[in-house]
């Protein structure tokens, strides 16, 4: 490519101010590196790291940028007038939130990472930065590496989305894909987790699902052109799933994966984060280990998904550098973000309003009448059984129950029941199925 | 959603001209109809069909469009001041071209869904937009209503991307399903995607490949930045793949499929569309009945895969509206298409100086020595032999043959060593492995 490249000098310089150089902020440094020329070939720009924000400035970064560029005073950088772009990737609420304003009272164009920060207060920062007209930019805090913002803000700009299902979170899936394929226990998974580096020492905010519900706050907020906030979105993890619910659910044609839901029904927003069972046949049900996927249901396009990496510093670092990419286009070529001229006031319904169907597993007592009772207490509350079978006999009796559609507030009224009834030893599992029944 | 409707009045009004109204044409029509409002909330603009070009003005379309905004004079609607963008839908290469030039000189707005246009001479009209400062879009010329095009542009703008793979033709994919799935001959699953609409009374686009190079040299020269037409893309269809080959694959964990294939290698282009064996392990293998996919590899995003519904009327009117509001905002709110400063000038490497891995079906006499000929035979051409075993026996004899990768012109002299040998009954089949050796 040498013949035809373009000289630093042609090309007009777009400073770059970085706050954070962990993991993803190395490797957007690298990237913008490594794709100087096809950036510079793309955007007619050269785009430089003027100064990098770091705690830590004794701490060797591996990176290919000058030890005078960094600096531990990240509000001289949002601050810098010679600074154009700042790209935020510390994660976290505050100081990301107050330096964030601080960029966009600058008029710099700023693009992040940070899943909490626009899952709780993403609305106030689009707000500011619409007034003060520049670009808030947040492709990399949801899926990684997958376009999934961009996507659903602009191709899907004419459709009326009915559904986003999300496999979002690669350490919980990777946890789910060995204890399905291999046998793992929940506890030796995580630990296999830990040690590849997918999940942290404390695995909770990914185990329980917390970074599934400030990803799916996002994508409900875009999808439905209203605002979820990470508060909004019922939450519960995978450690009550055992090894078998997914004998039992690959029996029943169904694989168990922590899913993302958003869904607008009757102008009402579901958006909840917790195990399921889908059909092996489902597009998602084939995204294994570490993947993550998205798969959207629109009224005219139908089906569609995006799928890729959804975390670590090369993918994560692709969708910040698009991001920058597209904040030196519209510096130099103008143009802004687009998004909606007005937003609308969904309600988001109380979780136990949402509809759908159920897998229970019960330990029974060993005596007749035992199904009579028990159905009686679904029937008392209109959750209509649609299949029941015992497992195994004697004192080992185990239950299975799918029931059809139901409201989870009368699901968790007949569990209620149930849990009084002497032939009831124990329930074991509750988890719900996404299924194709309405 | 009442309650906080736009009314008609606020919003600016940008009239649309539409240049024919088969499937896409009407499918886009109620779209733009049944979307209104979420566009006019998206956009601040109200978007009106003022006028809709078509041969026929008797036939009846099943649009909710004035009967008086119809004419069969398309060059009217392009030269209508008060038209803002053009959406053309009629395919193939004339009149579409002339029409989209001079709706491009009359300052208009360009969408369009026409594969084989923009595969051939989409540089010249790109080049006429950018001259005029207006938008040319066509992001449902490949995938339907996959979002691709705009991902690989924007999303995907930081990135060197590697190769992009895809199953680009539904028909095709619909035919190979069945025939897998179902044990279906090829001429009974093409009968059947007949009659469900998916193939045409003739098809040959289809089934001999047409279509799928065409999206391969768009895509092409997206992902490398560069100049492919359909003509620069090696090109065979799925008329050889026999029931035996699809049986021996899946005993080998492979699936068949119709692969459109664009890699970059050592700064040349490969573009290539061919059955192909891959892994059952691959995220493509997966991709079912008419369903589309690409799957695209990056330098350091990993693999990312777009999946949906890869035709039909309201999945690619879904893009083409997509593209409207683009070009809609770029009207209201400023800025334009992004398209590289500066194009590469790449070659397309020859067909025969391809290496990928190869399986390969003789009839063989029944006599001693045989394999010591044929591996001769191979190995004179430096082609290296994978894996070769027997199937049935005496008459029935057939040998199949996975060599390791190897250069297509060494396949090909190997081959034609080979119809030489008196051993050689016949050879039944040559199908190409894409696999992850290198």
């Amino acid at each position: 490519m040498t013949k035809g490249e373009m000289s630093n000098t042609d090309a007009r310089v777009i400073r770059v101010g970085l706050l954070g150089c962990g993991i993803v902020g190395s490797a957007t440094c690298r990237l913008l590196g490594d794709h100087a020329e096809e950036i510079r070939m793309r955007t007619g720009c050269t785009v430089e790291i003027s100064r990098v924000a770091v705690r830590n400035l004794s701490k060797d970064r591996d990176v290919d940028v000058p030890a005078d560029r960094f600096t531990n005073d990240a509000h001289a950088v949002v601050n810098d007038p010679e600074i154009d772009v700042v790209i935020e990737v510390i994660g976290g609420i505050e100081p990301a939130r107050t330096l964030i304003l601080e960029a966009i009272d600058s008029d710099k164009q700023v693009v992040t990472a940070n899943k909490e920060l626009i899952s709780s207060l993403g609305g106030e920062l689009i707000a500011a930065a619409e007034a003060r007209g520049v670009d808030l930019l947040f492709e990399a805090s949801v899926g990684g590496g997958i376009p999934i913002v961009r996507p659903l803000e602009e191709s899907l700009a004419g459709e009326k989305v009915r559904s986003v299902i999300g496999i979002l979170n690669g350490t919980t899936n990777y946890v789910l894909t060995r204890m399905t394929e291999d046998g793992l226990s929940l506890h030796d998974a995580v630990a296999e987790a830990q040690e590849l580096g997918y999940a942290e020492r404390d695995p909770s905010a990914d185990v329980e699902g917390f970074d599934a519900a400030a990803k799916t706050a996002i994508l409900a907020s875009i999808a439905f052109d209203t605002k979820v906030t990470s508060g909004d979105v019922y939450r519960e993890g995978i450690t009550a799933v055992s090894q078998l619910d997914i004998a039992l659910a690959d029996r029943l044609g169904y694989v168990i994966k922590l899913l993302a839901i958003a869904r607008l029904d009757s102008g009402e927003v579901e958006a909840r984060v917790h195990p399921a069972m889908i059909s092996k046949n489902h597009p998602l049900a084939s995204v294994r280990e570490s993947f993550n996927a998205v798969f959207v249901e629109g009224n005219s396009v139908g089906e569609i998904m995006f799928y890729g990496r959804g975390a670590g510093g090369g993918p994560t670092a692709t969708s910040v550098v698009g991001d920058v990419v597209a904040a030196v286009r519209h510096l130099s070529e103008g143009g802004k973000a687009h998004r909606p001229h007005r937003l609308l006031e969904l309600p988001v319904r109380a979780f136990d309003e949402i509809r759908t169907q159920y897998y229970l597993l019960f330990e029974v007592a060993d005596q007749p009448g035992v199904l009579a009772q028990i159905a009686a207490a679904f029937g008392s509350h209109e959750v209509s059984i649609a299949g029941v079978w015992q497992e195994g006999q004697g004192d080992q009796a185990q239950l299975v129950i799918i029931t059809h559609r139901a409201r989870e507030r009368d699901l968790q009224e007949t569990l209620h029941e149930l849990r009084g009834l002497d032939v009831v030893v124990e329930i074991k599992s509750v988890l719900r199925v996404e299924s194709e029944e309405t």
